[in-house]
């Protein structure tokens, strides 16, 4: 029996190289075995050697029916850092299975900022169930950062802060740490925070410079460079990107008096960063939110909406081709081509869009060069409209045995690859100016926008040159 | 003259939420200005509070020419953390620009590390001159670092690390900490790596643990418990994806032998997360690289591509509509509508097709759920359609007065979508197993089967139901 799984539990090691972090499907195979069979110790011994991000991956990529029955097993040895991996699809559902010993057991060991993360998106109930399993200090600290709008740096900060006065030296900084309980230093530290009489901060410390110094160092003395002071009420994207930016391994928080009450680490920010720009790719797509373990119900509820507007959007131009219905009758060619100038202004449009949603993102694209971007992308739709104008009219020549067609195409590819350039640049900026997230909303606006002038301009054109 | 220079340096502080680390359209303008009347004095003042990460945005935002009018004025204070920070875009430009003594005064201050960051993508020569400009020692190690392959952790590591002897006690290694000369120390360090007789590492301890611990505890007692030992020739996306999912914030980078040769830390980690998601962005729109100062010539060059790749999509769609040329002569209805079918197809098969990219970068879509996520993708396909095929039908009855018709595009919307749920997931999925990257090909083999698709099946019912 454990020779069976010792054999498996190797082939969770990685196998190759592009799969080196994913879980292995043997690995995966021997735990819903282990699950089936009812064999605890065996389960245990093969969850053991995961890290809980990747048992939190686990419980993502297997059915519910396997989940609820794996949670049962394991039981007890469920731990707090893996609620806090959990996607928040199946949080609620996970939490529901765990009985009210193991949440709370699991739920005391965790950070208060994760708390703070696992409990902001759960329901009344199941959030009361939580904050009792707490001590009272750890409740105290979550209901406070609850106190903060969502997504703000309040939330995402740690509690626990290292600070030492202006006037002290190395000696006593160090000291004073030594000095501290436990309990009252966060798990992970990086800098000894600074701060003015007012407990404002003025700098940050590394430690790997407080060891290396010498005890009657002052600490105003050996402060780092580069040093960014955070408001609580900030928006946590803000705070991603200030550390991108200026490669912070951590930074203050303060109050709305400039008081120091937490501090943010570089590991949180690098999360922020990675969900943000999952929402990006996710909403340039046209799906809001969404992930892998959520249900068939709410996928479909999410994707609705943007199918609807693209609906919308559909009709709009098939209203266009509408107008040229005598023109179709005539000239049934004109039916079979208009979908390629449509295509390919949509195509060279999501282009343009994609960088510039991308560059307000980044910042990149501001008040000094966006007249610039505008004309650039517009004269390298130009450029590509005329050879891909070339190639259609060819195309339309020989297909159809008419230059005259070939000549229509060519125009309208041209005039909407400019238009897409323009739209594709000038929407997300629009939206962004008037406080719409561009990424959500620019691409059904540019694909209206190249639809409606494609068809309008081939089959207007064709109109009036052919008929 | 000074006056009007300090007001416009406070305008380069945060207006508003939105703004907050933007470069402020006022700072650049004065900026600008100070090129403009050659006011060297008061561009250094401008500059002073930017940081060089802001410098480089700020190089990246303007014009080619006031760039070159703006480094020569600003000469000697030119920093290598600017050099570091610039996109690759511009950065052959921006060091043609500096005079030899302030390149190789720029390229001194720099961390190997970054040096080869910034070599990697130059033509030849200035490699050479870039690597003449360094000392022997880092010249060495920059040289030793680009003979890992392009991408991988062996390029992205510094190679100065703080190790210690498992048989080491806390002081001992405080002591040899001490005794370490500033340069053969890492600028930013947060662990010391534990290493067996062979120089294999044995886990990490971080400072504040080893700071606050008594003399004599052994290292081996105070270790981290999480520890990942990174291949120098893994590749960096692998790297940054390790750190994100178990939270680290350095880790040892070991050669064929696993020996310790170097370090990665978190920092360096986010930078290249962020880069492969800017990456994955671009792929899934079809714009391979591209940034905004990007020439007119390259940005229409690396969009020639895609663009031809949907030329030949659109035509093979056209193609199938050609075929029934007759049906649409008869019934110029059809024409008006058929895009409508191909467009919602291509939608819902982007969203299918975003997510399963998105997981398959995240390893959430594995061996063990590949045929759970189809079957939802398709249903969800299966469902949706059902709604529009409703919502269709009633418009091509009212719209055209035709229930026949209605019923061909509801039938051809349900069979459209199931479909497009089932290319959205399968075609990425394909596309990994055989070792093309998804984000690059995924869209245009997905929309060509909407396209085909939708099309065939919409004009293909109505030949056959309403002829």
């Amino acid at each position: 029996m454990s020779d069976q799984f010792e054999a498996s539990e190797t082939s969770a090691a990685p196998e190759g190289d592009s799969e080196d972090y994913a879980l292995s499907r043997k690995a995966v195979a021997a735990i819903l075995y282990a699950v089936e069979i009812e064999d605890q110790a065996a389960l245990t011994e093969l969850m053991e050697p995961l890290h809980p991000a990747d048992i939190a991956d686990l419980l993502e990529q297997i059915s519910e029916f396997d989940r609820t029955r794996l949670i049962r097993l394991y039981d007890r040895e469920f731990d707090g850092e893996i609620l806090s991996e959990l996607d928040e699809s199946i949080r609620e559902e996970v939490i529901a299975i765990l009985t009210p010993q193991v949440l709370s057991d699991a739920v005391r060991e965790m950070d208060s900022d994760d708390v703070v993360d696992l409990i902001e998106d759960l329901e009344g109930e199941q959030q009361e169930t939580i904050l009792e399993a707490l001590g009272d200090a750890d409740r105290v600290a979550v209901e406070q950062a609850l106190t903060y709008p969502e997504y703000s740096a309040g939330r995402l900060m740690q509690r626990e802060v290292v600070m030492a006065p202006e006037h002290w030296n190395v000696g006593q900084a160090i000291d004073h740490l030594r000095a501290t309980s436990e309990e009252d230093l966060p798990d992970q530290f990086y800098h000894i925070v600074m701060v003015d009489p007012r407990l404002h901060p003025v700098g940050n410390i590394t430690l790997g410079k407080l060891m290396r110094s010498k005890r009657e160092t002052l600490l105003k003395d050996i402060l780092e460079e580069t040093f960014e002071i955070i408001p609580a009420t900030r928006d946590e994207g803000d705070v991603a990107y200030a550390f991108n930016q200026y490669h912070l391994i951590s930074a203050p928080v303060v109050d709305e008096e400039g008081r120091l009450i937490g501090v943010i680490t570089i590991d949180d920010a690098m999360a922020v960063l990675d969900e943000e720009h999952e929402e990006d790719i996710l909403r340039l797509a046209g799906v809001g939110e969404g992930s892998l373990s959520d249900r068939v119900s709410e996928t479909t509820k999410q994707r609705l909406p943007w199918l609807a507007v693209n609906l919308l959007t559909a009709i709009a131009a098939s209203m266009v081709i509408s107008q040229f219905e005598a023109a179709i009758a005539q000239i049934v060619a004109l039916a079979v081509l208009m979908p390629i100038v449509a295509s390919m202004g949509g195509n060279a449009g999501t282009q343009s869009l994609t960088v510039a949603v991308r560059a307000i993102a980044t910042r990149d694209l501001t008040g000094s060069n966006v007249w610039r971007v505008i004309r650039r992308e517009c004269l390298v739709g130009l450029i590509n409209g005329l050879i891909f104008a070339l190639v259609m009219g060819l195309v339309g020549l020989v297909w159809f045995g008419s230059s005259a067609l070939g000549y229509v195409i060519a125009a309208a590819m041209v005039i909407n690859m400019v238009v897409a350039g323009l739209a594709g640049t000038g929407i997300p900026i629009v939206l962004e100016r008037i406080g719409i997230d561009p990424a959500l909303a620019s691409g059904a606006f540019v694909t209206t926008v190249t639809d409606v002038v494609g068809f309008f301009a081939f089959l207007g054109l064709a109109a009036v040159v052919l008929l």
